[in-house]
């Protein structure tokens, strides 16, 4: 039916009405006073939602503009860089990192499974040179429904003590746990279309103290995305370039619904969300991508032969958008988005959908099965 | 009053109403199959609009980041390079020339005078080793309201024969002439919040087949502003990376209002609403920043030592907001835009609130001269 897709895609993520109305308001001057005060309000959400006293600041950019931004500002060229590959995304910071010059040191796990801590472990315990300058990770895998334990990676950098804890937390902020203060996260990029319930266009970097020291020996050349522009401007609730004035009177509204709904009660949200899904595909006698204990909590990717047949039947039956495997997981893996504006009777439609489109395909999964032991988990 | 801002400033320009509703629409995924009809829509509106055959790639990204990448993609480090420097534009392109190591020749002039063709003829002509890789021209300079003129200055690069002409039309495109294939304009920079008539966050490149050529021999680092990653997308009616979904249902909109107006009849406003603002101005006895015969379309600069006391009173009197001066000028021009959505009743508006706060503020003017003098070019 027109105008009623359901998004469970991983990004962009269904977006509250409350947020597209404020986006639909006239742009005010960004130089202005009164947009003075929106960037205020706007860094102090930022804050509480990273758990962190760090700058954090916002780009016009999507996501993997910000981790650009986050690997070039704070490495030179020739830098010895650590990058968690076990994905597309990790994949593409190591790509990122090969077209700025840096010497690149990928560990890599396979799609599907989780990067291994003690494989970083290693190589920063043998290191006594401290030539790592940076590890770079991916936290949920969107590509994989894998969540990395950048816990016990950040531990392995913390007593390496001189390299930076680079995190790309696209699809995990605003999902799950991630206190930057606690755990000491140099930096960390988001992006507006995940976790945070708008539309894309906008993004995120948090800095620490120890990476604005790397800052000022750092050499790679950068104007739009250098981040000292930006921490200059933010601290005086400004920006340095025009900035996205619709999407942040979007983003006013969301962490206002983020704020009310308290993040212990948010991460809850999504562990439930996932544990949920997953679930019910183990009862649809589905096989499931990510090993358990390393989900992501936005999105989970189960395997499948028919695949792209189920992801057009969902579509078209039901009027739900779910996302297919990328690079060589195409047509191999369909994923099921549950990040951001999704509640409990988003995950029931989703899998009674996708349980009602297995039978239509012939598979032999038990009816009912599904929605059963995803309500058993959602009532738990 | 609450809501009632008129936006006179040169970005964000006013929204209509249209734009505003099709940006609240909820998104849908951005490699779906609709969504890639929308991006085949907005590419041919795109090159309509540059009357252009060359690519045009479209960046989340502020303006900034489009000139950045228009820059970046064709040159390496230690080209030389001219760039017309007149203004806070002009010297941002040679700020990012230097930031990624070009060789950087400025060719000056007084902030609000035009910069001189000859100038560049001189240097261009004398360069028999076509040592000069691209020459960087800021075709409406927003800080001062002037109107470099692009088409001389284009025709020495033309005679040159290798030097790219990169061009900052973030204030000229849609609002004067800049046929890019009649004039052979290599790379052509803009943003959405001038004459796209939409909230900033897009950003828009073209591309010749002579850049593309330079492109393959570049050295620059570059990843998120990598413009064949955009035409490889684009050419495949995709984007490289996620685009900012809502922004493009606006251009949507304002593309199709902008072909419902007719480039010829877009250019004729802007024209007589530069005219007609610059007639007030005199007849109110002020002083214009720019000359007669270099006078941007979409910003008139008026030098007062009133200014910030008018652009208050302004505010709070009459609910319309008027850019101030940048860097050195502020506080001695105030500056009064006219681009995009701006009909002839805004004029007489702005100028009818600007003739009384004049005479609020005890300045000598004429009472009614402003208004007659812009009515005049309005109705002739």
């Amino acid at each position: 039916m027109e105008n009623k897709q359901m998004l469970m895609i991983p990004g962009p993520t269904p977006v509250p009405e409350k947020v597209l109305l404020a986006m639909a308001k006239h742009p005010i001057g960004h130089r202005s006073g009164d947009f003075s005060k929106v960037i205020g309000e706007l860094t102090a959400g930022l804050k509480w939602l990273h758990q962190t006293q760090n700058d954090v600041v916002m780009l016009t950019a999507s996501g993997t503009g910000a981790m650009e931004a986050g690997i070039i500002n704070f490495l030179s060229s020739g830098d010895r860089v650590l990058v968690g590959n076990n994905g597309k995304f990790g994949d593409r910071w190591a790509k990122v990192s090969k077209a700025y010059g840096l010497t690149v040191e990928e560990v890599r796990a396979e799609w599907g499974q989780p990067l291994d801590p003690n494989a970083f472990k290693a190589i920063l315990e043998s290191d006594s040179q401290k030539t790592v300058k940076a590890v770079i990770i991916t936290h949920s895998e969107t590509s994989t429904g894998v969540l990395n334990d950048l816990e016990a990676i950040n531990a392995a950098v913390k007593a390496h003590g001189q390299a930076l804890m680079i995190v790309d937390a696209v699809t995990s902020l605003g999902a799950v746990n991630l206190p930057v203060d606690e755990w000491g996260l140099d930096v960390v990029g988001s992006g507006s279309q995940k976790g945070y319930m708008i539309p894309p266009g906008l993004a995120f970097v948090s800095v620490s103290a120890k990476a604005w020291q790397a800052y000022e020996g750092a050499k790679l050349p950068k104007f739009y995305l250098d981040l000292k522009k930006y921490k200059k401007a933010t601290d005086e609730n400004s920006s340095p370039f025009t900035p996205p004035v619709n999407l942040m009177y979007g983003l006013q509204a969301s962490l206002e619904m983020m704020q009310a709904e308290g993040l212990d009660a948010i991460f809850a949200r999504h562990r439930r969300h996932t544990e949920a899904t997953r679930a019910a595909a183990k009862a649809l006698g589905l096989s499931l991508f990510a090993p358990d204990g390393a989900a992501s909590p936005a999105i989970t990717a189960i395997e499948s032969d028919s695949a792209e047949a189920i992801r057009s039947a969902m579509r078209k039956k039901f009027d739900i958008a779910l996302a297919g495997g990328q690079d060589h997981l195409k047509g191999k893996v369909f994923r099921i988005g549950h990040l951001g504006f999704v509640c409990d009777r988003d995950i029931l439609s989703c899998v009674g959908a996708l349980e009602a489109t297995l039978m239509g395909l012939g598979h032999s999964a038990a009816p009912g099965a599904g929605v059963a032991a995803a309500s058993k988990v959602l009532c738990a």
